[in-house]
């Protein structure tokens, strides 16, 4: 029996909207009953404090009746992830992110925590890093982490963000989906291309798709494809379980 | 006194042209009196295998009269580069091209061939190398390198593929501009933001901007600014030097 309460959202917010508004729904939900949230502000979106990025990530909680605090605030973060009720790490850079949990030598500890089935909620980087390898980010690597293996609560990788080429384009960088397909070369790991305003919702052994926009699913020999809100998901969990 | 004859240049192939075609004349110069090129294919761009993606180059080059040689087709690849007369790393995924010049111990030979004046073409990730560190780059980390450290034969940074943000976007990942400077917050590295189509000319301690587009100046403690095709670039080479 595996346990996981999580919402994997792609991004913190969507465009026009506040913080988080766009989930006040689900979040009443996954975190029906708990009181206390720790947050985890360690992927410092913009180099922020994480002083700072807790408090606006408090805000938005305070209007739901929840208590965040920053699991920086703690002497002893690893014991308090034991004792803690539901957890949310923010996005920002997911290399920075990474290496501060191995840093804090949090990584076990808190992939102990979502199993044991707290509520997590993650967004962009803070979903990221639920997968297998941080290797789908997209985020820049300015800082060298110990390695790119992530929480793996999930057994497949994340894309945040996940968007589509424009056709009129005259980039001649990679497209999104180009750099996912590489990453197929050299890994074999399903990528869901997660776009914004879209998030997956797992409930120990169920997983729906949320939002209105189809995921992209990738995965090494099979072309590319959409699945949508309401689509069967269940071999993504099923995948290496 | 510096030896460096370097075309650094953002992209290997303009909208709509063939693939480095627009550089041909530079290219007349910069392999002047040249008849044997060396290619590093290591960045294997959509996975491609070196002997593929070096007889694309090996295509173009032909045209010029020159012969090339992928390097993977030597036993003995770092005697090899003692002995070239020029050099071309292509493009792809930066990681994997480091992680594969760090497998052949090839980071060490490569910058001190570079920095005998052996004249030498980087084409994106092949560009990317040449800065202080892989840490501005946009592709995916697909492979584990075991350092970001680059070659270091240019004293700044190089961000390939250059894109402005679109004020009209509902994209809610970072802007390109974000990630550069969320990169500053952790290193105090110059970086340029080198648009398609743009290049640099570096001729031992000349350097000039070549191509249409202006280059996007990142530093600590400066708001970014733009310097044109004719302006005075030569602090960006005496930053640490």
């Amino acid at each position: 029996m595996i346990n996981r309460k999580l919402l994997i959202a792609s991004t913190s917010a969507i465009y026009g909207k506040p913080y988080l508004d766009y989930l006040t729904e689900e979040l009443d939900q996954l975190y029906n009953g708990i009181d206390n949230i720790v947050f985890i502000p360690f992927a410092r979106p913009g180099g922020i404090s994480y002083h700072d990025y807790s408090d606006i990530a408090r805000k938005f909680f305070s209007k739901l009746g929840k208590k965040l605090i920053g699991i920086h605030e703690y002497d002893n973060m690893r014991e308090m992830l034991n004792e803690c009720e539901g957890i949310f790490t923010g996005g920002g850079n997911t290399f920075v992110l990474l290496n501060s949990l191995y840093k804090h030598k949090l990584v076990e500890p808190l992939r102990k925590c979502v199993l044991a089935g707290i509520p997590y909620l993650g967004t962009s980087a803070g979903s990221n890093i639920l997968g297998i390898s941080i290797q789908t980010t997209n985020d820049m690597p300015i800082v060298y982490p110990p390695s790119f293996t992530a929480l793996g609560v999930v057994p497949f990788n994340i894309n945040p963000h996940y968007t589509d080429s424009d056709p009129d384009s005259k980039y001649m960088g990679e497209t999104r989906e180009a750099r996912i397909k590489e990453f197929l070369v050299f890994n074999n790991v399903p990528v869901t291309g997660l776009r914004d305003g879209s998030y997956f919702i797992i409930n120990d052994t169920e997983i729906k798709l949320g939002g209105i926009h189809s995921v992209r699913i990738f995965e090494r020999s099979t072309k590319p494809y959409e699945l949508y809100p309401g689509s069967d998901l269940l071999f993504l969990l099923n995948k290496n379980e």
